[in-house]
């Protein structure tokens, strides 16, 4: 009897926990809609305000701008509306507000590879920080790009007798399909979250997977002494990637350190960067731009060395194709590199 | 006079406009900020509640059992306790309060290619969309599928006289793993996003690029009829190929008909899909089951049939490599399928 009534107790406690759990789901359930009706409508009247104020700041820059050239404008006072202008697009087009403007960009590499995900942070210091990952995550690569290709040619002698074995040549290639894929991956994020970063910096990692998965198809395979003519392609290769990995590792730091004095400085638009640049990075740059010219003609010269070889009877089609890819590479690194100098020198 | 009054007004009124701006450009700044905060408080108070819950969940469950096994309770109550349980499971585990909770799974392969990127998406139908998203892109590939071993081999007894080139066959093979990553990518997102996809189903993905990844540094030139025996492994890759691209359509056009039941009967919880099941889609299993065995048993042939050639003295890593891998991934697949037949079986 007492069992029993004990059963019955147990049954009735459990019972009525699982009711007052029920309930309990409930309220939490339609908080959470509530939520989330009232966050879109407020979220929607913000982003329409924003584009508004988007427009308007265009309108207005082109009114200033053709005020002064008719003379309408003074040079002084012109400079001062441009200042204006470009704190209230800081205000709107960044930070919070900058989040609920429509994407201006929409990346088809991303949506090919991952589907229509939307990618872009809320806050502006997940931004942030999202650009800090990327600067460290090409810190840490850096170093192996560094590595890997030293590590290939130093056994060349050491342990190969002159020829390399087609497997840890292979292994390096798959692995800068990986690098470049997520590095490419990776800006495309960062460009939906709003950074600047030129287009051509993202094609060229399109450029370099490319080639990646060409070299990754040639047969380097041979013996002593006949693989030296076939395998003096991978040997400049592997030497200019040795250069382009201290160029990266210097233009890392550059970059990191250029984060920096723009978070420094709060939520800092195009203008304080700039700012920003002639404080701290001025030397850093004038030892990484003639650097990277050099590298640039470095690359062309490679190019143009695996493109000739198509006129040897022996040629073979992976040689000039990565050749034109580094071709295509070096001249477009090059304008974009002159551009973005001249850029920098306008302001 | 009267051009330089004109001027002055001309001045006036753009510094005005522009001080407007600025203070709208204020405002807006500031009312999203204030949203943000608001925001970021009310999330964490229900996430906070919501975890709470989910804590009481499991415990309730385990009361429930425990007093089953010692005769407690009786099965009637325990099946409607079942069933509340699971309710509340549903709302606050799915749906807007369910997107609060933090996430149990944080996929290594996600953050290596893209970095700690949210990919979360906050609202449930986006959840199902990107869902639908993915079924649609399987049956987009998977005539790409069908047809790219097809076409290939119809060539090779067509145009080239039995021999294939390596260029076609490596544009496959480099085909093949841009669409795994894009899979595994994707699966992953689906994952977070609280799909119940085993893991295997993705880890199975991984050896499919790897193997791709083999296949693109296997050399196959060769000259009729030297190229037959060696060419003997891509010739049967392609017939294993067009079979699982049958396969792979029948298996998309149940996944999607399951979906659909589920986005029917609403935030549905894994039980309800159960019974979605069995309303609509069971003929379409009876069918796919057999296939899928089929399909395992060739693939565990081909894998062997592959690894034997470690014996032949002109034996070539990347296809013992291959086969290794298509054992692994035979018995992964059948063990995994017997596991949802078994799961199925059993409600
Ligand atoms: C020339 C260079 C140093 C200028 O860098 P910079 O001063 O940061 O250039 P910008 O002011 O135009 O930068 C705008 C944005 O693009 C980003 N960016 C610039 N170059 C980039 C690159 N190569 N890769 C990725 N992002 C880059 C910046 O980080 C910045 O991002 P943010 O808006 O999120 O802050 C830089 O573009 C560079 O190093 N390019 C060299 C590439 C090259 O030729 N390599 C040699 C062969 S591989
Ligand atoms: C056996 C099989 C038909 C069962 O499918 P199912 O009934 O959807 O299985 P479950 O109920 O366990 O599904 C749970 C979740 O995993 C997903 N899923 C199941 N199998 C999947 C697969 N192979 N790939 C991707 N997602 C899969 C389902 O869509 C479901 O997602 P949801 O939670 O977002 O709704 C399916 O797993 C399958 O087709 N596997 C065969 C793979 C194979 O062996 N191929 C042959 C060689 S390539």
């Amino acid at each position: 009897m007492n069992g029993e009534s004990g059963d019955k107790q147990q049954e009735n406690d459990i019972a009525k926990q699982v009711a007052v759990l029920v309930q309990q789901a409930k309220a939490l359930q339609s908080a959470g809609s509530s939520l989330s009706t009232r966050l879109r409508i407020e979220e929607q009247a913000l982003s329409q305000q924003a584009v508004a104020l988007e427009k308007k700041i265009g309108r207005l820059r082109a009114d200033a701008f053709s005020a002064l050239e008719k003379d309408e404008l003074s040079q002084e006072l012109a400079e001062k509306i441009e200042e204006d202008i470009q704190r209230a697009h800081g205000m709107v087009c960044e930070g919070d507000v900058g989040a609920l403007l429509p994407p201006k960009f929409s990346g088809r590499f991303l949506r090919m590879l991952l589907g229509p995900v939307n990618v872009k942070a809320a806050e502006t210091d997940v931004r942030f920080k999202a650009k800090e990952e990327y600067n460290a995550y090409r810190d840490r690569t850096a170093v192996l790009f560094l590595l890997f290709p030293c590590i290939l040619l130093l056994s060349e002698n050491w342990f190969w007798q002159g020829c390399f074995p087609a497997l840890p040549v292979q292994a390096y290639q798959a692995w800068l399909l990986f690098f470049y894929t997520s590095l490419a991956l990776r800006e495309n994020i960062l460009r939906i979250n709003g950074s600047n970063i030129r287009p051509w910096w993202v094609y060229h990692h399109y450029c370099a997977m490319l080639m990646a998965v060409i070299a990754l198809t040639w047969d380097i395979r041979g013996h002593y002494p006949d693989c030296k003519k076939k395998q003096r392609g991978v040997h400049l290769f592997l030497i200019w990637a040795v250069m382009q990995g201290g160029a990266m590792l210097l233009q890392n730091r550059y970059q990191r350190q250029r984060l920096y004095t723009r978070i420094a400085l709060g939520k800092a638009g195009r203008m304080d960067v700039v700012w920003g640049e002639a404080a701290g990075v001025f030397g850093q740059l004038s030892l990484l731009y003639p650097l990277l010219f050099l590298l640039q003609v470095c690359q062309c010269i490679l190019g143009f060395l695996f493109v000739r070889t198509v006129f040897r009877k022996d040629s073979e089609w992976q040689v000039v194709g990565c050749g034109l890819l580094l071709l295509i590479m070096a001249i477009g690194n090059f304008l974009n590199t002159v551009e973005t100098l001249v850029a920098k020198m306008r302001i």
